[in-house]
C-alpha cells in the first residue's frame, strides 16, 4: 500500500491537497497512553507572509481532529487512531494547466502516467507536501509514547543552500541538545549559520528560485538490541518511511557517505565500558550495527532537495499535443521546505522507531512514572 | 520478517556463514520464464590469494543448486524457486572469543543482546557478508526476467578510498555502458581510476587495515509510471533493500545529497520531446518523480563503509567480565568488500525493480522475441 | 494491523461505537472509477421499531462521507480513498458495569486482558458491530468496480433459526438470482422460508432471547486462474476476511462441510466443455480448485451466531471484585444480527475479489462499455 | 506471497512434488529454543502397502534436514530456521497426460490457467499433498517453543465417511486427552468409531473410490488475551492457514455451524470464577471472543473433502483439443488423507498460535524449567 508504513504500529496517510481532507490512522500503538493533542499540529500551507518563511506558526485550521482511538479517558484503547484535517480550500483552481503540462521536479508526468490521467493535479493532489501534516500528527503521538520511556527525537538543518549548522554530538548529544533547535524560530544549534540559510533563503525567493538542504536528526534513550538484521533492520525502515517525505533524495546514518572515505581503524567504533554498560567511544555507525541498535544515539540525515516549484520560466512539455512548452508555476511557493520538514522527519523517526520497539516489545521500556 | 524483501516478487535469505547451506527462496516472479543457472553464482568467500582481492572468480562450490521452482522444461513454473549454496566448512572454530569480545563495527554486540547470547557467532552468522551469494542468485533471476524485456541493470565503484570513478552518463547511458565495468577485472568505467583505488586497497592491506567505497547502479529500459507514491515508491523499496547489504551506511538518488545544494532551477529536469516521447533534458532525479518512474534511467548510489575485520589492535570490552579488553581479528580479511559488492548491488536493484513491475503488472513490458 | 485486510486493494477500518466517527480507508483500486455513492450507506444500528427488525431501511446518518481518493470529475484518482459516518450518539453512558462486568459471548472480557483494561467498553467499542457500516462501504466501491466487468456478488439467508432456505444453483445462478433477495425486505429466496425465519426472530425477542444464521453468497463472472496455491488462495483470503464480521464463527466453501460426508466420485466437478468454454458439470468446489478460481459460482457460507446481547439474566463475574454476578444487559438488542449481516458478507467478498483480481491484474477483465 | 503465512513467525513453504527438494523457512522465533530434529518428520507419501492406509510410520527419507537456524548449541539462534526434504524420485512419467486432461476436483485445470500453462504437473506440482511435509516440520518446531511452555494442541479424527469419533471436552479437555489419538494407530478418542471409520475406507479403496472427514483440533495453555480485533484475530489467522492444507473446504470454531442454530441464551458461554481465575462454564465460542483469546481450550475444526484423485473413471476435457474426454488416474491413491491431515492440522495451528503469541510478545509465557 502506497500510503502506509510500520509493522506494528502502522501509518496510512490519505487525502489530497484539496480533497475535503486529509489524515491519518494510526493503528497498533500501546494502549493506555494518554495523547496531548496540543503538539499534534505541523504547519503544512505555504507561510502566509513572505516575511518569515522559516517560522512554522501553529495555524488553527491544520489541528487534527482525533476521530477515534481513545477511550472515554482519553487515552489510547488499543484500536486504530484516525485524525482527520479539514481543508478550507477544496475548490480546484488554476489547475487545468497542469494536467496538460507536467511542472519539472514534480511528480505530475509520472502520476499521469501510472493513473492514466485520473490523478488529481491540484495542488499535487496525493503527492502534496500538504500530507506531512497527518504524518506530523502520527509522529506526535508516537514522540509522546517514546518520551514517555525516555526515548527523545530531535532534528535540525544541518545544511542549507551550502551553509552548514553545526552537528549533534553523536556520542554525548543530550535531550537538551535535540529540543533546542526546534524550540528556535529557525532550527538551527548554530544561529549564524542560520543567519547565513536565511540570507540565501530571502536570495532565492528574490529571484524567484529555490534552495535545498540536509536534515539531521538524532535519538537518544533506545536501548540496544532493538531491530534486526538484513531487511528489517532501522536504517531499512527508516529509510524506507524517510524517502516517503516529499524531496527526499538521500538517506545516510551515522558518518553515512563520508564513512566510504575513511579507513576502517578510523570508522569502526571501539566499544567501551562506561559506568558499567557497554558504549561505543565514537559514533561512526550512528548507533547502528547490523540493521540492530547498539544503545548510543542514532543519527540520521536526509537530503531534501529545493522546491521543486520556481517562478521562473521552465521548459516543460504540453501532454495533450506532444510539443515543447513553456511553464510558469503560478502562485506564492515556498524557497525552500528544508525547514519546515524538520519536524516531518522528527515525526517519521518516531514512528519508525517506536514500530521498531513493539515490533520487538521486549526492548520496549516501562514508561518512567 | 529480517531476512525477506518484496511485495509481489519476494526474496527470502536463510542461511548463516557456517550452517550446513545458505539460500534463498524467490516467490512471484512470472511463470514461464527460462532460468540460465550459470550466471547465478557469485563470489562471497575472500579471496584464495592476495593477489588479485579484486577479483571474482567463478567457484564451483558457490553455484547455487536450483532445489525447486522449475517446470520441467526448465522454466520458471509459477511456484516459489529456491536455490541453495551447501557450507563446504560448517566446523566453527576461533570464534568462541567473539562471543565475548564483540568485534568494533561488526553486529556481535548487537546480535548478542537483541538475541539474548544465542545468535551464531561463527563467521557473522546470519550477519555474514556470505549471505550475500545467495542474493545474488536470486537478483540473477529477476535480472535475466528484466533484461528479457529490455531492462538493463549495471553498476561499478563510484568511488574508493576517495579516488573517484568517471560516471555513467545519467541522460544516456548504454547498455554496454552499463554493461562495461562488470566485465573487466575490477568494476571500473575509468581504468585508471581504477588502478589507483588498487593501490590504496594495496596500501590499506599493508597496513592490516581497511578502506570504503561508492557504488553507483544505473537501469535503463524501465517504463514510466512504475512505483507509487509516498512509502512505496521505487525510492522506498529500493533503499530499504539497499540497506540489507551488508556496510552501507547511505542511499541516494539521481544527484542525491549533492541535490540539496542545487538552487531548484539548477535541479528541476526539464521535460522535452524527443523522438515523439517524453524525456527530461537533465537526470538530478535519477529516473523517479514522486517515488515513480519517470522513464530516465534509474540512478543510485549506495556508501559502503571500509570493511571492519581488520588486523590492527582494537579496543572493545570482554562482555563477560564486563571489562575493558583489546581485541585482535584473527583470519585473512579482504581489505575492501566495494568490490565484491557491485554485483550485490546490481541483483538487489534487479529484485527489486521486478518486484515493483509485478506488483503493478500493466508496466510489466513483453518479452522481446 | 487488526482492522486491515488486503494485498493490493487495502481496506483499512477505523473507529469505535461511540468514538467522534468511524470510517475505512480503501487504498489500492484502479484509478478513473466512478464511485456512486448512493449505494455506500448500510444500516448499522439495531433497528428504531421493533416492528421490522429485519428490514433495512437507509439512514441518512449513517450515509459514509467521501473525504478523498476522488478527481475533480469524481472518479478515483489512484489516491487512497477514504470515507467517515460521524456518531451522532457519542456520549457513553449505562456502560460501566460493562468494564467490570463482562457480556458472555462478547469481547468485553478478552479486550480488556488484551489492552490492560484500556479498551474503550462504549457499545462494544471497536468490537461493535456498528463497524460493519465502513465495511459495507469500502465493499459498495470494490462491488461497482466488479460490477462495471460483468463480476456480480449476492448472498441471502441460507438458514436462520433453523429453517433453511433455497439454496444458490451453485452450477447456473444468474445475475438475477443474486440480485432478487436483496431486493426484498428479508433477503431470503424462499418466501415461505422467510416467514418461518421472521416468526423464530420475533417469537425469540418475545423470550428476551436471540437467533442465529447463515448467509450464503455467491459470485459469478470471475474469471478462471484467479488465487493462488497454499496460502494466498481464493478460500484463505475470503476466510480471512469474513472471520472479521462480528459473530462470524464458521466458513465453508462449496460443499463446505458436507463435503467431508461425500464420496469422491460425488464431490470432484466433472470438467465439461459448453459452448467451447471449460465449465463443471456440478459445483462442490464452489468454484475454486487449489485456491484458484476455474470459472464457476464461486460460492461460499458464514455461519453467524445468535446475537450475544439479550435481555435474560446471565452470570458473569465481576473482575473489580473476583466474584461470581449476575448480569442483565440493558437497551434495545436487536434479536438477530443475521439478516442485517447480509450486506456485509457481500461487501466483505467485494473487496476480497477485487483485490485478488488486481494482485494478479492479467486477470482484472476490461470495464464493459 | 502464496506459501508463506505468519505475521511475526513466518513460514514459507517451498518445493513441487518432484523437484529435487522440497523445504520450509521459519523465521520470527524466539532465539534460545532447542530443537528436537526427530518428531519433526511426518508422513506425507502414500502408504507404502495397501494394509495399513491409517498408520503413519516414519520414513527415513522424509526427515528434514535442517540447513540452517541454530547455533553451534544446537539451539534457535534467532536467524531464519531453513529444513529440507529430498526428494528421492525427481524423474516426472506419466503425468504428460494431466497438462492436457486436468483430474477434477485437482487444480490442475486452474494452476493451467493461472500459469499460462506453465506449471509443474507431475504430482501435482506445487499443489501436491506432499508439501504439507514441510508444514509438518515447521509446526514441530513451532509445537515444541509452545509445550516447553505448557501450551498442548492435539487433533483427532472427528468424523470420517459419516462415522462420528467422540468429541474433546470443550471446557475440560487435558493435555493427555489431546496427545491420545496420535498416539494411536489411528487418531481418534473413541476405537469403535475407528474401526467403522477404516472399514469405511477399505470398502471406498475396493470400490477405487474415496472418502473424506472432519478434523477437529484444540490447543490448551493458551492466555487468555492473544489476538486482536476484526481481522487479525485468532480466527482470521487460523483459518487463513488452515485452509492452505490441501482438501480444506471448511473451517469453525467452537460450536461452529451448530452456534447458528442456537438461542443465544444457549450460546453464550457464562463467565465464572475458578480457583480465583475468570473461566467459562460452557465453551462454545472455542476459546475466542471477538478474535482474542479468552484462556478457554482453543476449538477448531476443518473439514476434508474426500481424495480427488480416484480410480474410477471420470469426465473431463481434452485442453489441447478442446472436446469431452474420460479419465482414469493412474497409481496408486489414498483413499482417505483426513487421517494424515491430522498432524498437518497440529502443526499449522502450532504455527498460528506462536505467531500469535510472538505477534503480542508480552503474551508469551515464560518457558517452565
Amino acid at each position: 500500500m502506497a500510503s502506509s508504513f510500520g509493522q506494528t504500529v502502522r501509518v496510512s496517510v490519505f487525502g489530497q491537497s484539496h480533497s475535503a481532507a486529509i489524515g491519518v490512522c494510526v493503528d497498533g500503538r500501546p494502549a493506555g497512553e494518554a495523547v496531548d493533542q496540543g503538539p499534534l499540529a505541523c504547519v503544512i500551507a505555504p507561510p502566509p507572509t513572505g516575511g518569515r518563511p522559516w517560522a512554522t506558526p501553529r495555524r488553527e485550521q491544520d489541528a487534527p481532529e482525533v476521530l477515534c482511538g481513545l477511550n472515554p479517558q482519553g487515552r489510547t484503547c488499543g484500536a486504530p487512531l484516525a485524525m482527520e484535517i479539514r481543508n478550507t480550500n477544496t475548490r480546484p483552481q488554476d489547475y487545468d494547466n497542469l494536467r496538460t503540462h507536467p511542472r519539472p521536479g514534480h511528480a505530475d508526468y509520472t502520476a499521469s502516467v501510472r493513473y492514466g490521467g485520473e490523478q488529481d493535479p491540484t495542488g499535487g493532489g496525493h503527492f502534496s507536501g500538504r500530507l506531512t501534516a497527518p504524518l506530523c500528527a502520527a509522529g506526535g503521538v508516537c514522540l509522546q509514547v517514546l518520551e514517555r520511556r525516555g526515548i527523545r527525537v530531535g532534528a535540525h538543518l544541518s545544511r542549507l543552500a551550502q551553509v552548514d549548522d553545526a552537528r549533534f554530538d553523536p556520542v554525548s548529544v543530550s535531550a537538551e541538545d535535540l529540543a533546542a533547535p526546534g524550540a528556535k524560530d529557525f532550527p538551527v544549534i548554530d544561529d549564524e549559520a542560520g543567519r547565513l540559510m536565511r540570507e540565501r533563503i530571502d536570495r532565492a525567493r528574490g529571484e524567484a528560485d529555490s534552495v535545498g538542504g540536509v536534515i539531521e536528526c538524532a535519538a537518544i534513550g533506545m536501548p540496544a538490541g532493538v531491530g534486526a538484521p538484513m531487511f528489517d533492520g532501522l536504517e531499512n525502515w527508516l529509510a524506507r518511511a524517510l524517502f516517503g517525505i516529499p524531496a527526499v533524495k538521500g538517506v545516510e546514518f551515522g558518518a553515512g557517505f563520508a564513512a566510504s572515505d575513511l579507513r576502517g581503524s578510523q570508522d569502526n567504533d571501539p566499544f567501551v565500558i562506561e559506568g558499567g554498560a557497554v558504549r561505543c567511544a565514537t559514533n561512526n555507525a550512528g548507533g547502528i550495527n547490523g540493521g540492530i541498535s547498539n544503545g548510543m544515539p542514532l543519527v540520521v540525515r536526509v537530503a531534501i532537495k529545493p522546491t521543486s516549484s520556481i517562478g521562473v520560466p521552465q521548459r516543460t512539455v504540453d501532454l495533450a499535443r506532444g510539443v515543447q512548452d513553456e511553464l510558469v508555476v503560478r502562485g506564492r511557493h515556498d524557497p525552500c521546505i528544508a525547514p519546515r520538514a524538520v519536524p516531518v522527519v522528527e515525526a517519521v523517526v518516531g514512528c519508525v522507531l517506536l514500530d521498531a520497539l513493539m515490533s520487538n516489545p521486549a526492548t520496549l521500556p516501562e514508561a518512567l512514572s
